[in-house]
């Protein structure tokens, strides 16, 4: 067994050591895939050496201890090369041999791509593209806030820098100078199916990161010298630092390197025999890199952030209240809940993507701009800032049009793998808003925020249930969504009305009730005045306020669809995914009738009364749905 | 009145005239916004001189005739500069000043944002970050395939930039030197909220966009001589060029010239006629620019693309057959079907996000190589391009993993409103996959595509019927998706079996049965695995094929409903917006009992049959659901 140690310094193991280190990674990403009959043995390769250089000399990590605040992180943005992260782990004993070997297997921890089931992996990573954005937000955050001086590397592959994403990320890192930021691009030339755009053509790349602020180092990705010196340089460049590195895929066997065959495939067993031999041999070495310094060292105003955890109970925050009657709008009363929350919460911060003021995150930003934090129009890195931002210890609420959450619906998926605890707000839902016209009108993000693992969703009707479900996520863990009305309507709840998660609110209950209207946000407004008309005829109906739409009040709906017989769902939505299949799967075995009412032709630009009327969930409608379900004697 | 022509040349309109014009644009686009008390009008004005020269003197446009295939395109991808695109419509005589007044009102065709429902709008837009990548995949379908010399013209805002599609789509624009495109950017330093990133730093954009392979100019953008002489270069470059335009916002009328406050704001009446007092009055300039050459001047070849219209019926095409018993995957079937239509139709094209040998659609890269497009790692420039395509008349396929279909989810929103017909395929759906690990399992996609407007889901079981659907998809207008299976598994339809769109396929159906399996895609063939157990206990079921998940085949849920009383819906997707709740929808009305049985937790790495019994959604799993339902009488 050979040991290398680089102690506390980033010049600990010399060259030879790390050589012997760059084999055994590669050896070891072999053997791990061809014993799982599956995973990236040469995408893992090119980037060994790479890989073996920062882990020994330059990446700052107490592997004792991953929950040291004080850790540098890195994220393998190539999540197809988990071999390779494996086999790290293992180098530095964070692993054994026995782990390594059964990669991808009955449930292990070491799953295909990398996830935070592993406690060295902080976001999961194998949707290409999204490395840097993650790793842009946790850099930021660490030269934004008080923290401890962490530095963040990411390693990604040539491929996915044709994902816009990579460039909404290098475009806020350079932004904000992000010296603490490095990115490594591992350039073997070969995706999947052949060539990538450029093959070896770093130029082209490295005009691009420089165009986009990045100090840029173009380096042989297998001279651990050069390696080497660009990660030392990068400790001490001023802005973010890309290093370009030139590879081989495969590299290590010759038999494999630089061929277009080998992706995602591994070795059968004769040829894994023949490629550890021609590397040689399996071997057991082991490495210390360097580790953070103390945090002694430190002045005590920094060391704030190694308190804070997710975990920690949070300080109690009286959401602001209203006047029932008072009109004013959901988006509004989430901005002046920020604000609370932004007075007894010191953790709490605001992102949005250049529209504060119609989301209501301005309000956060005029009273706490230390705060706030302006994405502009890049609702993808406003998630992964997020992210970023909520991996060390901050609790993020972020913002910008439904419509336009969309555009982030890959991150959202993959920051559910046991990601932290992030909240959105989705503004000016559904064809309510009017005059804009569809391609401003949330009309799909129930179905798609509530298809989202471990996903939270709430919709208030109004500025008091709004405000306190805005103080309420600040304690949901995963990804919590609070979805909000573009218009001003009446406040119905008294101050002192709880709006528990799970919860509903039932109106105007009686035994006669002949159906129950279910209904959030705008259209709960109109369940309430369709109730009015209806009663006036004689039909008396109750209306459930459905403000949490994930989880679901099954018991509430199950009581009234056993009491009414006839269930009215009515939202500001397109039929799938929403309120109204959320309600027929919670009914499923309650025999009852369901009328669905939701947006189903495509909305135009028109008055908010008028695009309501037209999508057939204004009052008169939920009203005639009734009458019509009830029958002539009704 | 005064009229201005340009006649065919591009130097018809004098400067001067051009003049009157673009002042003309400014009052109509404050007329039309204060009229409809709605809309952007100091984001039209800033453009308006932009939009004169480019119309009077460059925009190649027949306008008495929209359809006509050789006119050129414009795309105004800050969509809410409306107002502008409807002056300029007006001044064309495309429409008239009533209807102009009343833009946004009353469910008109002049809404908030420009949508298809205009003839002269190719593609919605209004989320900002997308025209350049629609524009790019109409230019790349001008240049690669056979057709008239259009160009494309995009006229952005400087705030857009952030958006990473952005990069997404001058990269793919960059790398097929794309010479029939023009972006121009609106650098008006104003967002919605305040200065954008880069505010009147040029130089800035210029060198991203350089880097990117663009021929950049810089101007100011109110000059009209330097407007005329960089739109005129764009007509003559070898690559695609990007005019950076340097304009105030507001421009033209003092009061709110650069004012970051008068974002998204119609003035009120009185500054409306301080405004147009300003600007010289209202008037009636009519301009004729130049229009596109006649066609007869034109080879024969390239006329091809001038009768190809999508209403036109397509030839026959017939699906690969199968042998029932023959195990392959239905990602396979899908690549053989792509060959067939390849074959029969001329019109199909495939596209591929670097996945091709995984999606099937490299199948069709290796027979018809000169309709196959990579665009690498890009999903939303991938769906953009398919856009641009189908908007030329071509009949595109694209296909990514379904889980990487999430990244252009906004696009599909966007092309839903009114979008011509694209084809998706997602494979590698649920996880079934195996190993590779929940970053790669599409889990949510059946969730998103159902609650697109206008969409169609299919989700086959076994390879005849995926080829039967793919080649069906080559009719169905609007967005229409095919989710895929990684694994193979026995085919289960003879050849002549039909699959018509929302319908379903029973197996096994007995007087006697106490249950039906509703399945798609994997799941059915666990559907009838646990047929099959349960019949050797006594409990005779039956199993639907919901091959079709939107339209759904609410019919023969019903039927099945009341013939079995217990439904149990297994689907590889999350509990969400997929298979279950549409089927709880289409049961509500029908007293029975439902069990959805889904991936609920959050799944890990593993063999594809540990990975469905962890998600419970095996064989065992279901015959379990069935007699815990039927109770110990079972």
């Amino acid at each position: 067994m050979t040991s290398i140690s680089a102690g506390v310094s980033s010049a600990g193991a010399d060259l030879d050591s790390v050589a012997d280190l760059a084999r055994q990674l590669r050896v070891d990403s072999i053997r791990a895939t061809t014993a799982a009959g599956s995973g990236h043995p040469t995408s893992s390769m090119s980037a060994a050496d790479l890989a073996a250089v920062l882990l020994a000399r330059h990446l700052r990590y107490d592997w004792s201890d991953p929950s040291r605040r004080d850790n540098d992180y890195f994220i393998l943005s190539k999540g197809h090369a988990s071999p390779l992260l494996y086999a790290m782990y293992r180098a530095v004993g964070a692993i054994e041999e026995k782990e390594l070997l059964e990669t991808y297997r009955r449930g292990g921890r070491l799953e295909g791509h990398p996830t935070p089931r592993l406690p060295w992996v902080p976001v999961a990573t194998g949707s290409l593209g999204q490395g840097i954005a993650y790793a842009t937000g946790m850099a930021l955050a660490g030269r934004a806030m008080p923290d401890r001086p962490y530095r963040v590397w990411v390693l990604c592959g040539d491929g996915e820098m044709a994902e816009g994403s990579v460039w909404e990320a290098l475009d806020k890192a350079g932004l904000h100078k992000l010296d603490n930021l490095t990115v490594i691009v591992d350039v073997n030339r070969l995706g999947q199916t052949g060539p990538t755009e450029f093959g070896w053509d770093l130029d082209a790349y490295a005009a691009r990161m420089r165009a986009f602020g990045a100090d840029v180092q173009v380096i042989d990705g297998h001279d651990l010298g050069a390696i080497d010196a660009a990660l030392q340089n990068a400790t001490v460049a001023e802005r973010p630092t890309v290093i370009l590195a030139r590879t081989v895929k495969g590299r290590g066997y010759k038999r494999v390197a630089d061929s277009p065959d080998w992706h995602g495939k591994p070795l059968p067993q004769d040829m894994a025999e023949e490629a550890i031999a021609e590397l040689g041999g399996v071997s057991d070495v082991r490495v210390r890199g360097p580790i953070p310094r103390d945090a002694a060292d430190e002045p005590d105003q920094v060391h704030a952030a190694l308190r804070r955890t997710p975990s920690e109970s949070r300080p109690h925050v009286t959401a602001p209240t209203y006047e029932v009657g008072e009109e004013m709008a959901t988006r509004k009363a989430y901005g002046q809940a920020l604000v609370a929350l932004g007075e007894h919460d010191p953790d709490v911060v605001v992102l949005d993507g250049e529209v504060g003021n119609s989301t209501g995150s301005q309000q956060f930003e005029k009273a706490h701009p230390e705060r706030y934090f302006q994405l502009y129009i890049s609702e993808q890195q406003m998630v992964a800032t997020a992210v970023g931002f909520a991996e060390r210890g901050w609790r993020p609420y972020a913002a910008t049009f439904a419509a336009f959450v969309s555009r982030a619906h890959d991150f959202l998926r993959m920051s559910a793998i046991d990601g932290p605890a992030i909240r959105l707000a989705g503004s000016h839902c559904g064809v309510e808003i009017g005059p804009d016209g569809p391609s401003q009108m949330g009309l799909e993000d129930l179905a798609m925020m509530r298809a989202l693992h471990g996903s939270t969703v709430l919709y208030p009707s109004d500025a008091a249930s709004a405000a306190k479900l805005t103080v309420a996520m600040n304690q949901i863990p995963g990804i919590s969504y609070l979805r909000t009305t573009r218009g001003s309507y009446p406040v119905l709840y008294q101050p002192d009305e709880a709006f528990p998660i799970g919860g509903s609110k039932l109106w105007g209950e009686g035994a006669d009730d002949v159906a129950t209207l279910v209904g959030a946000g705008v259209t709960l407004h109109e369940c309430l005045k369709a109730a009015t008309e209806l009663a006036h005829d004689g039909l008396p109906v109750r209306v459930l306020d459905l403000y949490s739409i994930k989880p679901i009040d099954a018991v509430a709906l199950q009581a009234c669809a056993e009491q009414t017989g006839l269930m009215v769902t009515v939202e500001d939505h397109r039929p799938e995914g929403g309120i109204g299949e959320a309600v027929a799967a919670a009914l499923a075995d309650v025999p009852c009738t369901l009328r669905r009412l939701a947006v189903d032709a495509l909305p135009g630009s028109d008055s908010p009364e008028r695009n309501l009327a037209a999508a057939g969930i204004d009052a008169q409608s939920i009203a005639a749905a009734v009458r019509e379900a009830v029958g002539p004697q009704g």
